[in-house]
């Protein structure tokens, strides 16, 4: 009796990086793909839309809304700057729910995928214990809460090999159960760049789809099977070693590029193949011996606690106009 | 906004101790309560059905099935004694679920109920992540799961001020989602006597009903609910502070009534009352200063642990007959 | 080969209660047993000195200084609360430390002892986990350190049962080799009253004797031993269950007695008794039949943690100045 | 006040990885450096012995004695190989000590180097959780101990980080105290080759050194400091971003050299540069963007609980006669 869980199916989630590459490729904007920049104290925000099915296929991402939030310095372990990081994403999660049409009395689910067992996939259910939840509540003594709330619940469904019925059948169950008018679904990714690994955050309203995340997810969460929108919060947590021999190349490139103007000696045709082709490339050669093992650096139980208490506090913040927005660090422990 | 999601309304839910309080007011066997009790090395295990109406007003229990495993030693730490008991346990559970007529095909869900952060309540939870989960195997691969397995699922629904839903309605989700045949409910108990606090399993055919347990459930898990039957595994893991009061107070009653023959100079009327009146008096006297904490013994942690393991390898050898009945304890870590 | 491990000869260690214990016997002050109580919001503040010999002898305590922090409302998860209580025993602290001539450059060396898998007695490794250390700071790089900091030190030495070896032989042998000035140990204690658990702090420069705490340690933490001044910080975390009876007799006394004046026919001689021996006539009866258990509430893990960070903020800002002590949780996780 | 507490200084500690890399660039054996190999189910075993400073230079380890087990499956989480590497490992340092001249009834003390909050730094401290320590029976009864058991003591002395303290300082203090005959300290290392993390253990006489495991260590753990014998055991945990790279350069150049004899055009001179130089053009390329992170697999969490299952019940075997080999993973839990 045998069946691989494994996790062979991940991909990169990240919009951002899809844009890039997509932009690399043809050196030229995409059609139906708008994007603004912010920079702010230590954070690069890119908000981005992607319009119709010509960006849609251009970049290999789904119709949709999509911010991300880079911060190069939170792998620092600096809690000023986590708190800053903290109130930015709350004030663009409030943001992001108001551009995509969701109502501030819109009931709430929070779902955080993920394995409790294994840290850098741990990151889903650590932010549903430090979440707020006032749904019982509303549900018990309605006429007593205060207004600035709303009814927010939050459950982690657990993974495949500890509960033997795919998350997505969980949450769907709850969601027939108590109604939701909105999921936010938590969820760690696989990351296509080592620099992005615990130190991006992504909003997207296109849902949860299978084979996305660190686990080998075969059903989505999405507005489609849920019949609710479904705002999906990405964090990349791992890393393939491929990836990073991938990323390795390009750097080493980059280097003896600006030095010699002719890398072909040193490195003979590795720069000149296309990103994808020479990730292919490596990957056969670490596949077969194993080699391509999904990583994660080895603070990872400090750096996914950061991030989890970044995302809680930031959800509490931007789900409650009651919660003070300007120490948003305050209500989670 | 307040709620208070404490703990008042813990009833005792061990059918032994309904019987023995009935049995010691009247001095006479309860009829239609059937029972029969066997002593194995270290182990007593009595098995009860509550027949009918008559035998169900009498001791205040529910009609139905009700084994009891007491081990005094079992907070002794002994690994051998364990063992011991988890085999046990496995064959009780067995022959329980035969008896009730659970067929030997039933796709059975685990319901570990209680909160995963106060360690005497996280009894539940621990099973679940103990427990040999299968079902997605038959979902996922039917043709090449090995004979001797039935589907089995588990879920650790977590507790209202968590998730801010109702295990009883995420449990109720799930259930008509997945459609199994048999809910098996683990639940921590508070304790009518010290010496049953994490000593004492009981198994029962009647479900979970309403303010059982050490959280305050509002709502039950029940056939009548779930539309299957549900088997509860209660273990008692707290006692409140009057318990503990009014269970020496009976001990020293016996202690000098056994020296002086007459108790009344030293005791005063507190050994001539009845055993729920003096328990109410005790009551009066505490709660009022906040003395009726519910507590649990210092070695908690442990205790939990033990017993999850003894229940889980338990469950997983009575649930399949491809598990070697020998040496249950193997099949957990 | 078998070693009892267990806590036989655990004794209370607040001077709070041997004075009040004293007092409630002869009815009068105990002459050189100075003491002044100060009130707070919602806590009270008992600062006492045992002067001499015969106030020592009185009361059951060693000649020294101790101070005492109630906090009933301790046990309420109270996040407002817990900074408050972090702020007055930071002040105390530091108070406590001019008082008996503890220089503001003392390198100082905490010790959390108890057992980190057994949550009641996990109290001091807590703290330790959540103590600011400096002394690398410098050992290593002396010019560089801010002004405002004195070398601080932490070490949890474990338990008999996990290392083999007393843990006053590990902190001797540390304190030989990195000599400081000033030994603070964190300890959990058994408690004398229910009321206390978990809602007592007590400082004392008596050291930590054999005997006392949750564990049965056979070797102290004295000047005499050690060579420096050792402060003792304990919190009672447990209670015997014979504490709890006992203080339940005397409530009933009390509330009989106002009832009725003569509590003789209801409670016969129990109110009579001597406290002393009253307890001890109730543990003759309990220990025979394994009842007199030591247990702690059953929310024991939260409360150990907000105890634990109130006393590892506290001794943050009382050792360093540089410390902001208007908001000293701040510098805890 | 900074002091960067990081880890710059991991130099990879398998002599394996050093004989192998010596005898790679000379093409041929090292004189006066002994070895055997000796492959069982799944299991290499390499004994080595550094005869003389030539062979001690050559490779760039110290005299002494080396075991290595290089057990390949050692990821795939299978009990059943797990039990036989314990017992693999029982007998390969059961003749090692013997082999160094260690008696018998040496008195022992394991130290478990490394912070127990970084996963992949926790496998000293959680060895010591899982160890048999014995000691305090032969301090306190020795009478009553029976044959076949030396008195073990057992330590994790934590990180400068929690304790201000080096951990060499704080063992040193505990054997002066406690005059142990002999030191096993367990140390977690930064690996070579992605293949040997979580899968290989190395055994030896030279203790441990400065720079070496993966913290930064100042001062170390040798019978020069400690005045008895130093018996590390080392598993890689973690594999530097640059390792992987220049792994993976290797493997290409191998795959392309077997397909078209000629890997220049491809990989142009990155096959023929040096090992040590090749890694280090890597670490040049990496360092300065911050992309040289040490990693580890994201199944951190059970691996390391794996390892340590395995040496804990490894040691317990060897270092007690009284304990059956042939089934020593009975021992831990």
């Amino acid at each position: 009796m045998e069946l691989d869980l494994g996790a062979y199916n991940i991909r990169t989630d990240l919009a951002l990086e899809a844009k890039e590459l997509a932009e690399s490729g043809s050196g030229q904007p995409v059609p139906g793909l708008l994007s603004e920049v912010v920079q702010e104290e230590g954070i690069t925000i890119t908000r981005m839309i992607v319009e119709n099915e010509a960006a849609s296929n251009a970049i290999g991402k789904m119709i949709g809304h999509y911010v991300t939030l880079e911060v190069p310095g939170l792998r620092g372990q600096d809690t000023g700057l986590q708190d800053h990081v903290a109130t930015s994403f709350a004030r663009e999660f409030e943001a992001f729910m108001s551009r995509i049409g969701v109502s501030a009395q819109a009931r709430t689910l929070i779902v955080g995928l993920g394995n409790w067992n294994v840290t850098p996939d741990a990151l889903g259910p650590l932010v549903v214990e430090n979440t707020m939840v006032t749904r019982h509540y509303f549900e018990l003594m309605p006429d007593q809460v205060a207004p600035g709330y709303r009814p927010v619940s939050a459950v982690a469904p657990g993974v495949l090999g500890i509960t033997g019925i795919e998350s997505s059948e969980i949450v769907q169950g709850i969601v027939e159960r108590t109604k939701p008018d909105l999921i936010i679904a938590i969820d760690a990714l696989a990351s296509k760049a080592v620099e992005r690994v615990n130190t991006t955050i992504q909003i997207a309203d296109t849902g949860i789809h299978p084979g996305s995340g660190i686990g080998n997810k075969r059903r989505g969460l999405t507005k489609e099977i849920l019949g609710v929108p479904v705002i999906a919060i990405g964090v990349p947590t791992v890393v393939y070693a491929s990836t990073i021999v991938n990323n390795c190349i390009k750097l080493m490139s980059e280097h003896f590029g600006r030095q010699t103007g002719n890398t072909g000696p040193i490195l003979g045709m590795l720069p000149s193949l296309p990103e994808q082709e020479r990730l292919q490339l490596v990957k056969e050669v670490l596949q077969p011996v194993g080699h391509d093992l999904l990583v994660t650096p080895k603070e990872v139980d400090q750096f996914i606690e950061d991030i989890a208490n970044i995302i809680a506090s930031g959800l509490n913040a931007a789900l409650h106009e009651a919660v003070d927005k300007s120490n948003v660090a305050a209500y989670t422990h």
